[in-house]
């Protein structure tokens, strides 16, 4: 009987608080990290012990709850809209727990609301993706978007996990996702205890195999859409939906519509996280580059829909043009759950 | 007065033993491994020790002459042939000295050549691509091509520091180039040291930059130019030159007639390099991935010269179609010192 559930689970709510697993120690070391505060709960979104847009927004909601008890809730609201710039997902469900916290004082249900809707939404996502793909697909994803990036299967992770329950996966390629290497340090480690084949390669690899070898798809989560489709992703997102194209591969963009903002009219208008320099001329603590090296670290880069065969969101698969399938898909009602 | 010569030099042949600098530490160390044995000098270019087509030519070369002394010429002509497949200037280097071998003793003679050929035809180089860049040119640049690549200002780095000495140099971005590093450890110190002003990324973020912000030119070496153009170099190369394409860069290769193989007809001819996973899966000693990742690592990639805007060999500048005006140059008599 096929699976319904991961293994991996990126936070917990329990007894009135939170814990996070500390990814930044992934995948050589397991450690829990365990939140009483808001405040607590926002430098962890900083630090990116835990990170992932979907499971942001999750932790943030948690993060409300946890607030609330301390009385602190504007500053709560505040503080953690700040946490990080790019993923809307956080906006998004502290809009919904300040909404709920107008009217109701049980902050902890709506949380706990948020988390099963985005472990529903995975399966969703996984059961549209995964018909999307051929028999024998290799499939290229980057960066990680598995159970550590969100509540449940993952976005195009699940859409991959999906696909290999029904054995339609020949093999997938990981790119490392440099400079915090999510896939060579997560996505490797979650591929790894799913059993599912696959192959490691550092980013600039891409290209190489797309003309060199078979590759039947690009599929990635997201931090941010558009209203226009336009998507903010990790950095070199952008990249290999330019080398699909040039290739004729099909790029897909897996993400609940949580992360879709319609308020967004463009990706224009996204918010580019700039994180440390030593990011890059680091790896793992290690010095890679001559002391005082200045070196640039955008976060993200923003995917034109131009690009985008398909978005997979759990409410269905917009197609372009965008501006239109998307407004529709995030005013239509949840599918009935898969 | 502008300098004509680097201060960072990759080996010397001094009182009869060759110095290599060990590329591998640098820039946290600067080591000098002497090698007194041709089967030294090989391993030292298996392991990297000493790496970039036009200096692992000239310590080939070397290699012959301790193995002269050793009366081994014929075995050291075998393995060192064998210590790396992709650069052909390797091949090209040992023929060189085969022939003298026939006729004369003065192998010594012919090496000492060979390193002041191959600093000569970087110094025309630079002069020539330099008159390719703008003024005030953002230039990007893969892998290393400069002291630690070559006898002399190096290849693609050459009219980098050419570019710079004459005042048009507004920044080089230089891609890390992963799994080696060998832009974030080599090219930003060679970089540093020449002061000229740079920023390090992450191979992942060019396509970002050349969408976002300005960027004149992508220019890199070569570790083979096939007869019609196609250039093999390190991996992401190719990356690069589809990226470079796409955004309406010129994309420029820098190589000495010695890294252009005639006889090699096409780039599909040309073998490519797959060296050690663990390449991939450690970063300076320390593992990025979990246990008994699966990884690729394929040294190089084909760049196929329909992508390429020229070659700037020391002879002169090819243009498209290369089926011709690489024959044309490699045919022709070289220029006069500039």
């Amino acid at each position: 009987m096929p699976k319904s559930f991961p293994t991996i689970r990126a936070f917990l709510w329990k007894k009135g608080s939170l814990l996070l697993l500390d990814q930044r120690l992934l995948p050589h070391q397991i450690k829990w990290v365990r939140c009483r505060t808001w405040k607590q709960v926002a430098k962890a979104i900083t630090d990116m012990v835990v990170r992932g847009a979907p499971a942001i927004g999750c932790v943030a909601a948690y993060g409300i709850v946890l607030a609330a008890r301390q009385k602190a809730l504007p500053q709560a609201f505040e503080g953690l809209l700040k946490a990080r710039p790019t993923a809307v997902n956080l906006r998004w469900a502290l809009e919904r727990m300040r909404q709920v916290s107008e009217v109701s004082r049980d902050l902890e249900r709506e949380a706990l609301a948020i988390e099963e809707e985005d472990r529903r939404a995975n399966r969703a996502m996984g059961q549209l993706g995964a018909a999307l793909l051929p028999e024998n697909a290799v499939v290229l994803t980057h960066c990680n978007t598995g159970s550590l990036a969100t509540a449940g299967l993952g976005t195009a992770f699940g859409v991959i996990w999906t696909a290999h329950q029904k054995g339609k996966i020949k093999k997938v390629i990981a790119s490392e996702t440099r400079p915090y290497l999510q896939g060579a340090r997560l996505t490797a480690w979650e591929l790894q205890q799913e059993k599912i084949p696959f192959e490691l390669i550092t980013d600039n690899m891409a290209a190489h195999l797309m003309n060199a070898e078979k590759m039947d798809a690009v599929i990635v989560g997201a931090d941010r859409i558009a209203a226009n489709g336009d998507t903010a992703n990790k950095i070199g997102t952008y990249s290999l939906a330019v080398l699909a194209r040039h290739h004729e591969i099909p790029f897909y963009v897996a993400a609940p519509t949580s992360t879709v903002d319609l308020r967004t009219l463009s990706g224009k208008e996204i918010p580019i996280e700039e994180r440390s320099a030593k990011e890059v001329t680091e790896v793992r603590g290690r010095s890679i580059a001559p002391k005082n090296t200045k070196a640039r670290h955008p976060a993200f880069d923003v995917t034109p829909a131009d690009f985008i065969a398909a978005i997979i969101t759990e409410k269905g698969v917009a197609k372009p043009p965008f501006i239109d399938s998307l407004r529709e898909l995030c005013n239509s009602v949840p599918l009935a759950v898969i």
